[in-house]
């Protein structure tokens, strides 16, 4: 296949704009949407892209009598009608955390059989709505998250821990809307898109139960406060499948948004390998990995044969040592690792972004790379190593040109990888 | 498909002795030797393998006139009759070093034009065979090294330096062999199996110039020792493509292991994808990657639809960083690092080991990893994690019972990883 380097970049950035716009969150919910209600129709919801949700509903039910409250991080509410939109913060949780939290649970109080709530879950809910269990402060609920953090429990633990003492998590919010009928649209932004793992799956059964969490106490010697030991020997369980009626509805997520990216790949006569929604690592060493199977379908066409684009999601890290770090987010610093391992090999191109539009903490999404990142690095005395170790990568291809800026996008499927063998 | 866990651990093993068995020196020279000679035969050679390599030619022409001397590594000499074995130090050369290189040099002076020189080159070769350019002492090649190394210069830079102050290296051996026929035979255990850069080429041309080398050491700031100074002040060249007339035969590679470990899988019913012959970066990451591609492929038939097998080759790195290191090699620590990431995902088996059979130093090949190896180690009291962190993996696997020994093959072809999905 012969691509010019602006075909190639074309097409790259073709592949990350469909994989985000599949993920946008008012056609989302617009493709997804129940039948309409008899009764009322209350919308409640939390997380990075609640906001946009609520607004898309809002324009899509004029007709329907449509209430209700959702909570987003702050910087990420948009107008939404008929819905109120709350903000909070993000990823530690403040007081507006628990006053949302309070808000929804009210708002689905005392509702009829009749009345249809939609729940618009998406990533970084959990921290915007907290309502810990009854006679904890929200100090408690701190001293607890940082006791699980360091106990060595895996994630899965900790948030059977939490879903048990909190009154909005594991179901809980569910249970206190019936006997309403319940939708819940989901954005997914966790590898496997298992909506109780989603904003800690307020409307989702759990599969978890206290004897688990006495276990997994025990086991890792976690210590609790005298309030959440109380709350604990209550014995209030978290409704186990089976006891809530369910209507989740996985509107989009990473695996749809690589989905679209692979169509659009097909689309320009470019064959799609999905290597994973949830390829996790160190960002610049998912980088070399990924530059030993781009070369190997460079030159011997194993994996997939060129024209080929293999694409990933999923959230690498990005380690810092001691050394001062400059800037930039896992995207570019994973762009910065792949270049440097192809070593300018022919052909070979790709872009990386947060589907969300924010790479870390940059105004870039992401960025580009071409066969020649590196020699245009250095016709600019940019040495691509340097900036690799500083942990510059932002600043590298800023100097570049080679940022992808779309401000945020309103929505979170997680990161959005493709790297082109042409 | 449904396998025990003994049949998957049966399956894996069986690839990675296919792969090793492809690279048996002994076999594979047998596979690729040239016609016999009217005159005399005459065998050379340097590298790991290269013992085994002249033991199965010296078994297979009982009635060539043969004679010959190779140098392989201490600990890999193995007899081969009339062809003379001597051994010298991996990685840093030694005095045997150098002797070798004399040896050998002298071997292939004065042949005639129906005299067949045979060399047998492996990775290793350059440290086993050294003979630093006319006035430079093995101190100023040490120097040499050292100040290449510190220098930032990539490794095919560093090659270009060295072969120009070698009297044996880039195509310099198979000149002084003239006007006798070379035939080479490679075993390869470098990424993308150039033969000019296994055991740096010595019958093979060289593309680089003199004037490349100015050029590098100029760019990085390189100071050469007088001696070496006034070596490449004589300005010779070394022989260039088309200088030389070249038979290289790659008899073994990467490449051609792992494409044996698919055979294998493919006579058992599981498809293979090759992910890459050359898969690098930081051995505990490659396996958070892997994980991450086995499980879409667990889950949703992608990249691959299971029964497969995720091959992969090439040297993963393993950082120590401050902490004291327990025991371990890459392919141990890569298998410890997936055996986390994947927390004991449902069906997923694999093995990794080094084809020379030595895991970093330990007398292991490498180990094998099971859905149930964490909560082996568990209900053993052995925390995985702390392990990985320790980077004490061997020892890991060892109270398992899941290393796998197979002793020294005395071949190389570098890393050999299969991750199964069943």
């Amino acid at each position: 296949m012969s691509l010019t380097d602006g075909a190639a970049r074309a097409a790259l950035r073709r592949l990350f704009d469909a994989a985000v716009a599949s993920a946008a969150p008012g056609p989302a919910v617009l493709r997804h949407l129940p039948d309409k209600p008899k009764g009322r129709c209350i919308v409640i919801g939390a997380g990075k892209a609640s906001a946009a949700m609520a607004a898309g509903l809002d324009a899509a039910w004029p007709d329907v009598p449509l209430s209700g409250v959702v909570v987003t991080r702050y910087e990420h509410a948009v107008p939404a009608g008929r819905i109120e939109i709350l903000e909070a913060s993000h990823p530690v949780p403040d007081a507006m955390s628990e006053t949302a939290a309070r808000r929804i649970l009210d708002t689905v109080t005392g509702l009829g059989p009749d009345d249809l709530v939609i729940a618009l879950i998406s990533g970084g809910g959990s921290a915007l709505m907290v309502m810990p269990a009854e006679g904890m402060t929200m100090a408690d609920k701190m001293a607890l998250n940082s006791a699980l953090l360091k106990s060595g429990a895996t994630i899965t633990e900790m948030n059977a821990v939490r879903k048990h003492l909190s009154r909005i998590k594991g179901g809980r919010l569910a249970l206190a809307a019936a006997p309403a009928r319940v939708v819940t649209l989901v954005i997914s932004d966790v590898p496997g898109d298992d909506p109780a793992v989603i904003a800690s799956g307020p409307t989702v059964p759990d599969a978890t139960s206290l004897a688990d969490v006495h276990e997994i106490l025990n086991r890792y010697g976690i210590e609790l406060s005298p309030a959440a030991e109380a709350a604990l020997a209550r014995g209030q369980e978290t409704p186990k499948p089976g006891e809530l009626v369910t209507d989740i509805r996985m509107i989009a997520s990473p695996r749809q948004a690589l989905a679209a990216a692979a169509d659009a790949a097909r689309e320009l006569g470019i064959t799609p390998l999905m290597l994973g929604d949830a390829l996790e690592g160190e960002a610049k060493e998912i980088g070399t990995v990924m530059a030993g199977i781009a070369r190997s379908a460079a030159l011997y066409g194993q994996p997939v044969r060129r024209p080929a684009v293999l694409l990933s999601g999923g959230e690498g890290t990005v380690t810092i040592g001691k050394g001062k770090a400059g800037r930039g987010g896992r995207n570019t610093e994973f762009l910065l690792g792949l270049a440097v391992a192809l070593a300018g090999e022919a052909g070979v191109y790709a872009v990386a972004g947060d589907s969300d539009g924010i790479d870390g903490t940059e105004d870039a999404a992401g960025a580009v790379i071409t066969p020649d990142t590196l020699a245009r690095g250095a016709a600019k005395g940019l040495d691509a190593r340097a900036f690799l170790t500083g942990h510059d990568s932002y600043s590298y291809f800023d100097a570049l040109g080679d940022l992808i800026i779309t401000g945020p996008t309103l929505t979170n499927v997680n990161d959005i990888r493709a790297v082109l063998v042409i």
